[in-house]
């Protein structure tokens, strides 16, 4: 019989990445996941397919937010401000206390070159869900391809920024200080 | 005995990109590349490591040169201008009659996941080698970070444009068309 435990999905969470970190992700078992975080296998498995989904499960909601935020942005919007709201809306899913586990995974992911190109191809594809919401509105391309990379590329130096920092910046503000250094550096 | 292949590589190239559209990259093996291209395994293993290779074999010359020609700029040019020199000299190496080959090639990555995992982490890790250039050249962080994504973004979109156009404009004109549509783009 199953029954409700309290904040399964953190606990999970949690006790993966300090395996992940303390023996790598290739030599971590489910049974230990579940173990450390005083579950069992089977609840494991109602919240993530395989261990690797631990690292992933929040990037479907999160393209799903962002492209929702640009469909609702009002017509006469710059394609760089529906950007920029939709960024917003999602940092709403990144608050501070998250920071210190976010810092782990990408620990984890940076020494395991399988987890690299998961996390890089997921970024590539959320930026061509974000140019093809852009052509949705109208936006033609090249103009939709290169708001929706540069978006991403700004949001990436952002976040890296805002889970190295030691100081209590909020990944909004860094993304709106990223967006206007951006500006200067090319000169416009 | 060995013997001299004329454009040995190219033959084995172009035979790789034919049979993987034609069976799938998975279902290929060397001994067919090196069938269809006339020449034996071993000079197919003289050029590539495995049947991977065939697809990536340009891009650690790719990232040398980049980040060579960032070395080389003058003390004071912007970052986004040394970025833009070092992707004028890589587009020496991306030639109008290479285009229909690299056609294909986007083609084999888009159909294969574990290709576009591949492809996704080389260009960020040409992007963080971008990076660490401008930093040695002085330019400090974000700003080097910025410029480093940006220009990976832009260039990204210009060579999508490039290998999908049907027009003849070369890559060093897609790439400073791109850059000033961004910066019109971003209102500036």
């Amino acid at each position: 019989m199953s029954r409700w435990e309290p904040n399964a999905r953190g606990r999970l969470e949690q006790a993966a990445l300090e395996l992940y970190r303390e023996r790598g992700f290739e030599q971590t078992t489910v049974a230990q996941i579940a173990e450390r975080a005083g579950l069992t296998e089977r609840t494991f498995f109602r919240y993530f397919a395989d261990k690797r989904e631990v690292l992933f499960w929040g990037q479907a909601r999160l393209q799903e937010l962002i492209v929702n935020t640009i469909a609702s942005q009002p017509d006469r919007a710059a394609p760089i401000t529906m950007v920029v709201a939709a960024f917003d809306a999602m940092t709403a899913t990144f608050p501070q206390e998250r920071r210190e586990l976010l810092r782990q995974r990408q620990v984890v992911i940076a020494a395991n070159t399988e987890l690299q190109e998961r996390e890089s191809l997921k970024l590539a594809q959320l930026t061509s869900a974000i140019a093809e919401a852009l052509r949705q509105r109208g936006v033609t391309d090249p103009t939709a391809s290169l708001i929706a990379e540069t978006g991403s590329a700004v949001s990436k130096v952002a976040y890296v920024r805002w889970i190295s920092e030691t100081d209590q910046r909020t990944l909004p503000q860094l993304l709106r200080e990223s967006l206007d250094e951006l500006k200067v550096a090319l000169g416009s």
